[in-house]
């Protein structure tokens, strides 16, 4: 039997998937050997990856070519915060960030570090457990763009609607929320996203970014950190990293046949809504996000005896529940709810949760 | 049956290492899952990491912990080429590099763009068919490094030892024959190397760097193109591209029970000898690299009626001999016989080359 698996990333794949990559993984689309040993330059990867582009396009609302680009990169987001400031920023005119949490506040320093990036608001005065309220926040231009993370990983709070930055271009790290629902990502002008949350495995990351953002040259900026650099290129400019393209053309394809993103976003919305039922319960659990910007991701939660958390994570890892310990950096406790987990494993936390609070509540 | 794979890279892999993987796709090491969905801070993950960077450490002929440090990054060699003058260099101390070919000049213009390059010497002059005698250059002082590229897989030509710096730290792009050959790496301070020709897939790039490196601050660079801080934090600073690793960490064991680097190269040298002297059997083919610089690795060769390299590349792909066309820069003729490639595809390609000369010598 599969494990629960409520890791924060890597994560859940659909079985499915890992199914159809087990049975090509030898001779793939009939070439006769493996993805892993396709040329990045070859018919074969041309067309995964592609199909993959048409695939991500369709499912983010955006169009099938100009004014937007999609590049498939490396380094995760943890590089996008770097080469967002170096390609977009300026000195004079800054990106500004709303720091929602842990990697909201990584995005800023990697600005903040190149003399490129300023803070507009911060959630750390209530311990991150709230999005901003409209109005709490205004860019100060000149602005090169606002910088929101769509979903924070880490404290469990969640944008349920894109901010109105009066103009202001927006970018968005949409690495743990992308595809889980409908959004307007057109309304922004660039989008990254590590894979390894809902689109495939770890080892990619994606771009999408409106053409305007290629429009200023970023002068003795390294070529591998250019966008431009990369969208000149055909999106292509080094080996990319092909079996996880190849794995998300074929998560996307499981998203559209799985009935798109309404669909996959009601799901969601069921997992998480039972879950937080639970932990609103009795008073035995307490969750963490205010209640109007809790996330349909990533579900942060204590126990109110706090000294039982050890306890819980270890007797929940021999019942098969994975990966329910809170980030090193915050503690407590965390279940992630990707796309791929399917609804079974919330009802059999949910059922632990019971059993665990009858035994020590 | 497989094809005969000469591609350059993403390449040819061991088809032992392919069934294994295929085998522990769905459930990896006994943990009822996919080493895909394993978090890169997990206990198994832990294991496979630590596996890998033992036999990496073994085969390379580094100590087994300081003063060497080993870093499993993304982004390829071309995030290197920038990542290491903004690490080691500056510009009154620049890099100081040797360019024997296209990745060479391409890590040479990464630390000229920022101001901390300068070329050594050059095979442009003729065609960059060799490398360079003992004596043809030298490092010029104030120097951070001597820069070289170990094997340059679209020249085909290759070092057959380490150069003499006089005392200049040495820095190496081993990307394209590491652990094809027992090499001296302790003799350099760093060296780096996609994984996607010798090490594994696509996605993932080794960096061995001596701790001397990572002594002089290096203000003001990104955090995530920071040396030290990948070190600092245990070689696992942000999320590894697990699965790449993984299979790297099988690969290193095939390399290990097929008797190691000294029985490897001696089946790397079966293979390229046989091909050379097919190559230089009649005039009808034209070896590109000079003799004594010729790459065991990559063979780079023309048809003397260069009019016939289409339609070479063409029936040789029908006859499933794949790859074999030249890099779009240089064009001609290239087989890459990297570790994996057996004898046997060796063997098919001259067979082929000979029927071709039959039909058009």
């Amino acid at each position: 039997m599969r494990p629960n698996n409520f890791n924060a990333g890597p994560a859940v794949m659909p079985i499915e998937v890992l199914e159809e990559a087990r049975a090509e993984l030898l001779d793939t689309a009939g070439t006769g050997h493996s993805v892993l040993e396709w040329s990045h330059r070859s018919k074969a990867y041309d067309e995964v990856r592609w199909d993959a582009e048409r695939r991500l396009r369709r499912l983010m609302g955006l169009p099938e070519r100009d004014p937007w680009r999609v590049l498939f990169l490396q380094g995760g987001a943890s590089l996008q915060f770097a080469m967002l400031p170096m390609n977009l920023a300026t000195p004079e005119r800054p990106g500004q960030y709303v720091n929602t949490g842990v990697w909201s506040k990584k995005a800023l320093e990697e600005a903040v570090r190149l003399g490129r990036g300023v803070e507009l608001w911060s959630g750390k005065p209530t311990g991150f457990d709230r999005i901003p309220e409209p109005g709490a926040w205004r860019a100060r231009e000149p602005a090169a763009y606002v910088h929101v993370t769509t979903n924070n990983t880490i404290y469990g709070t969640q944008w349920h609607e894109l901010p109105d930055t009066g103009g202001t271009p927006l970018v968005l790290d949409a690495s743990s929320d992308i595809l889980s629902r409908p959004m307007p990502y057109a309304r922004s002008v660039l989008v990254y996203a590590g894979a390894q949350k809902n689109l495939g495995p770890a080892g990619l990351t994606i771009v999408a970014l409106h053409t305007d953002t290629l429009a200023r040259p970023a002068p003795g900026i390294p070529a591998i950190l250019d966008y431009r650099v990369h969208a000149e290129a055909d999106g292509i400019y080094n080996t990319h990293p092909t079996f996880a393209v190849w794995l998300m053309a074929k998560t996307l394809a499981w998203i559209e046949r799985s009935g798109g993103l309404a669909a996959i976003a009601a799901r969601n919305e069921e997992k998480a809504a039972l879950l937080y039922a639970e932990i609103d319960r009795s008073g035995f659990y307490r969750g963490h996000a205010q209640p109007g910007s809790r996330s349909r991701m990533n579900v942060t939660f204590r126990i109110a005896k706090t000294e039982l958390e050890d306890k819980f994570v270890k007797e929940a890892d021999a019942a098969a529940l994975l990966g329910l310990k809170g980030h090193r950096s915050v503690g407590g406790l965390r279940a992630s709810l990707y796309n791929a987990l399917p609804l079974e494993s919330v009802r059999a936390l949910v059922e632990f949760m019971r059993d665990f609070e009858r035994r020590h509540g």
